[in-house]
This record gives structure tokens, sequence and C-alpha cells, in this order.
């Protein structure tokens, strides 16, 4: 943690990070309060502090659970259609705190960046975790720096972690799916995938294609008013939707039989899979919801679902069943084939 | 957040990480189980979860507010004597919780390795952050786990953060000092920075050095009982004594004079500083406790810390004054001297 006290807003009179930003001192001090604290601390009402404390009694008021998560992220390019690393870190640690039944309040961000780095890079990855964590609904309340000689790692990485609050009542888990239950998706699948592996521009690629990334808590609380009796949502990263789907059969011991026909994938996405030889299913996304709801629900959380901006395309793409637990089947043209967890994600450094 | 359910315990067949290993499939999932899960789950009773919960009103039986901290880890040499970038990294975070006041209750760890590092120097680190969650009284109950190529990183960063509870009626804050209090340390400054100097080996020294790197929430739960009126503390990490008394000194709007002849500093820190010219002022800790107290409470405050494993060389090493506010002065054997502080850290990667 920074034992930062911000005292004072300064600019940077320097262009780069250099390796006295990480050292302590008065330069790390104004790296912090140019960069993250005008960020985050917006109009100065909730100032960015070295420990973030909370009222455990308004923390109460929301739930009867405390939630708590982390993050790394590492992707490459740090910029891409649809978002950055810094949206990538808010959200991916809003959404694991809300598939996971809870109201994201707070978030931390760690920083190691290499000896270098420009500064306005910088100040543009800390303007989109503040507008990621304005549209989510959260605060950046802590943080920390760090920097390394050039080389020691590639140009920024950021760590976030999340405190929320479960409300009473809400009980999902990856082990809760039954027999007879529903799977339903909020949007098309791949987006993020395709879109790294696109900007990474090695490919000639062209196409039309933007990251998913965003924050799921409003859709999810939405989905959870709608349909209280939710099982467990996964938001489906890396590994794609096939993760998710044979970790929740595994850990619930149950079936699942997914219909290809019914999984929304763009026309880009498809065209671009079809061009590398890749399966949607296992891109990785960072911002489609996989949950797994009671049949008798299933009307109300599906059109809750395209009831809101991030569910416009969602889908019922399949159902629980009780034969072959633990495995994942999917009804295509040409047969059922089975789907499998991959050893890896087919691209590094995808979030 | 690694979507890992820790069905089975398998031990990795390869010897170095591979991209594969950070992609989300089968090779993400036997790494996190083989390393982290088992390191970390003990006897499965508190199995690694995906997302940790914990029950609001147990929190609320500790204390009033929720304290929230991060801090990212890049030391370089990943071991050193005294310690490794795990002890750092659950040390580090567990202190900042505790020099806020709080008692901490859980910790997350996010990695980020770089390919081709050997399994079993992670699964070292690993027991590393499990003997000190063990020593501190905490649980590792959160990770994430990412991989990049070989180059994109030096071998190992971890990024730890922590939740912890703020018992009723402890104030503690970095602008909270009054002309009159005192300022204590537990003992002896420099020993991380002085040994992660000698570790580097470029130096050709050799000297009987030691990160002083331990939990201190400990010797602060006795300190606060036998002194409850304590005004603020810090653990004088990155930029050593100096930063912290200039940082309280800003922002409690004091001065402060210390005399250097009550600092204590081991000879061996002593003889590095003289060889190479640099101040145990300026060298970073990981187990150095500043607290300032009221003078009514300085006796107690310093038979607590004195009575503790941690604290047999603790020291009143000067007071707070309302001359010079802002500024920090040492009393030395040639006058008065101004403490600044430091652009940064002498040393780039202390911790």
């Amino acid at each position: 943690m920074n034992a930062i006290t911000p005292l004072r807003r300064r600019r940077l009179s320097v262009p780069t990070v250099t390796l006295s930003h990480g050292g302590g001192g008065t330069a790390m001090r104004d790296l912090v309060e140019d960069v993250f604290v005008s960020a985050f601390a917006g109009d100065a009402a909730a100032p960015l502090e070295d420990q973030a404390r909370m009222d455990l009694a308004a923390l109460a008021a929301g739930g009867d659970r405390l939630a708590f998560t982390t993050d790394g992220f590492v992707v490459d390019p740090l910029f891409f259609p649809g978002g950055d690393i810094g949206t990538l870190a808010v959200c991916g640690t809003v959404n694991d705190l809300a598939v996971g039944g809870a109201v994201p309040v707070m978030l931390s961000c760690a920083v190691v960046i290499e000896e270098g780095l420009a500064v306005d890079t910088l100040r543009r990855v800390a303007a989109s975790m503040a507008d990621a964590a304005r549209a989510a609904g959260v605060r950046i309340v802590t943080g920390d720096t760090k920097v390394v000689a050039r080389g020691a790692c590639d140009k920024l990485f950021v760590t976030t972690s999340g405190v929320g609050v479960i409300r009473r009542g809400i009980e999902v888990g990856i082990g809760k799916a039954r027999p007879g239950d529903v799977v339903l998706v909020n949007g098309p699948l791949g987006c993020h995938g395709a879109t790294i592996l696109a900007a990474r521009g090695d490919l000639g690629l062209d196409a039309d294609l933007a990251s998913d990334c965003a924050p799921l808590n409003g859709l999810i609380g939405d989905l959870l008013d709608a349909a209280p009796g939710t099982r467990l949502m996964r938001d489906a990263t890396r590994g794609g939707l096939a993760a998710v789907l044979t970790e929740l059969a595994e850990a619930s011991g149950v079936g699942v039989l997914i219909a290809e026909e019914a999984l929304p994938v763009t026309p880009a996405v498809r065209g671009l899979c079809e061009l590398l030889g890749l399966d949607p299913l296992h891109l990785a996304n960072e911002g489609v919801l996989v949950a797994v709801v009671p049949r008798e629900q299933a009307a109300a959380a599906l059109a809750a679902l395209r009831a809101h901006p991030l569910g416009g395309q969602a889908a019922l793409i399949g159902g629980v069943t009780s034969e072959r637990p633990g495995r994942v089947v999917m009804d295509t043209a040409f047969g059922q084939r089975t789907i499998d967890l991959p050893v890896g994600d087919p691209l590094p450094r995808i979030c």
C-alpha cells in the first residue's frame, strides 16, 4: 500500500515513468497524485486512502455476507476496440463479485509499471478505470504502485481486488445446478477473445470486432429480482463458455446439453473462428453471463435479461440433465459432440 | 479470479510453468491445485474459493469498521536471507491492515508468472505464504493466476489484498499526531533494504544480514492494549523511517524531532551504510513499526513493545513538536539536520 496522503495535486513534469516513481518518495507521491488520485477521487469527497475503511453497519444494511475476490490483468495489447486494461480490470472484478451474488461495493487497484511507460498511457488507463467504476457504481478506494526496470515487465499489469455484499436469501453456487434447470446467456460469445486476436495485428485481420467488456452487476441485479431461484452464475472469461459449462457439470454432478443453433455468435466472430479454426465456445468473454435457472423461472429470467441493455441478445442455450454427470454435450447439425475443458486458452494474455 | 473448483489434488508432471498454465483450462486448474490450493487450504476445512465469503455478523463481532488494502510485490531476488517474495507479500498486507488499527482477517493472492519458472520455485513461495499467514493468524482465501511469455515479466510478481476489522474505539490516523506525543519504533532500522542490497550479489558483499520481514499484528495488538490512546502507526517500508516521519509531520501539521543516538541500527546495517554512503533512515524495512503515542502512555507502550518477541529492541526515538510544522529534524553529534522525504528509494524492486 502506498503510504500517500493526498495533500497536493501536481501534474508530473516528465513524460515517462522512471524507477524513482516506484520508490516510496516524492516522485511516487507525485505520480500517484497526478494519475490515480485525480482519476479515482473525483470530487475529493472520497479521497484515495492508504487503507480504505467502511462502516460494517452500512455494509450489513445491504446483506448478510461479505464477498472478496481478486484478479490480475496482463492483457496485450493494453488498448483494444471496446476497452483497455483499465476497463477490463474494473469489469473483471466487478463481475467476479456479481456472479457470486454480491453487490460490488469497493475495489483496490495495484499496478506494476515498466520503466519508460508514457505517463499519458497511465492517465488513459486510470480514466478508463474511473469510467468503468462509475458505470458499475463502485468506488476504487485504495491502491499500490510499483515500477520495475525496462524489460522486467511488459508495459503495465493491473491487479484489482473487490469487496461486495451478498443479499440475505441469495444462495448461488457452482454446485447447485439440478436436472431440469435451464442454461441462459446474455449475449454473443467470443467477442473479447476474437477482438484481442485481431488487435494483436500479426494476423493481418481487420474485422468488425469489439470486446464485450462490461460490468454485469446491473444485469445480474435485474436477473435475481426476476428469478430469485437462480442456481448459479458465471462470467465466461478465460476458457470461454466451455470452461464454465464443464466446471458446473463437474461441481454439480450433472450433465449439460446445449444446442449449437441456440448459441448467439456474431458474424464477425464466426468468420474469424472459421478462418482460424477456433471454436467460439473456447474464446474468452468479458461481458458474457452464464446463468443456470430453474425451469419455472426461465421465462421471467430471459425477459429480465432481454430488457437490459447488456442482454438484448439473451438466449436459452440448453438444459441440465441427470444423464452423463460431469459431461457437457452439444447438439449440432452433424449429431452430438462432447465439449471438453480446454488445456489452455488458444491465446495467451487475453485478459 | 480463477474459476477453479478444487475437486482433485494432482501433482504437476512438468517441472516448469508454461503459457497453458495461465489459460483458464485444465492445465491452470492442475497448477492452482498443486501449488496454491494444497498450500493454502491446509486441512481442506477451508478450501480456496473463487469468491471468498464471510458472515458480516462474524466480522461485526470483532469491530465496527471494515479495513481494505492492497500491495504488489516485485522484489528481486525472489529469495533472500530472512524471507522471500511470499513472506513479504503476506506480511506486507497484514502490516498495512494492522497499522491502520485493523485485525487482519483474510487475504487474496494474485500472481503473474513468467513462462519457464520452476514449479518448485512457486511451491516454495506458496509454502512461505502459508507459513506467514499461519504466523499472522489470517487465511488466504482466494487468488488468481496469470502466466506471461518469457521476457514479459521477471520471474514472479505477487499482489496481495487484505480485509480486516477495526475494533470499536480504535481511532488511529496519519493526521492525529499532537505536540507532546512521543515517537517509538519496535526495532532496528534498515535490515530489509540492506539485505536486498547485499543479496543482489553485484556488490560483492557478504554481510551478516537478514530481512526483518514479519507480521506486526500481534505486536500491534499488544501495543493498543497497553496504549489505547495511540495516535498513529505505520510500518516503515519503501522510503524508510524518513518517509513515515515526513508524511506524519505534513499530515498532522506538526514538527518531529528525533535523536540519532536513540535510533536502533545493527552493526551490519551501519557498516553497509557507511561503506555505500547510505542512510539507515532511508532504507526499507518490512518489520519496523513506527508508533506515535501520547506522552503519558509512552512508558506502557514501550514496555508492551519490549515484552513482544518482535520488540526486544524497541526505542523511544523522539517527539512531536509545535515548532517547524511539516518538518522532521534530527539531533546528531554534529548539530541538527533536516530529514527530507527522498525522491525515490536508493534501490529499485526492494519489495
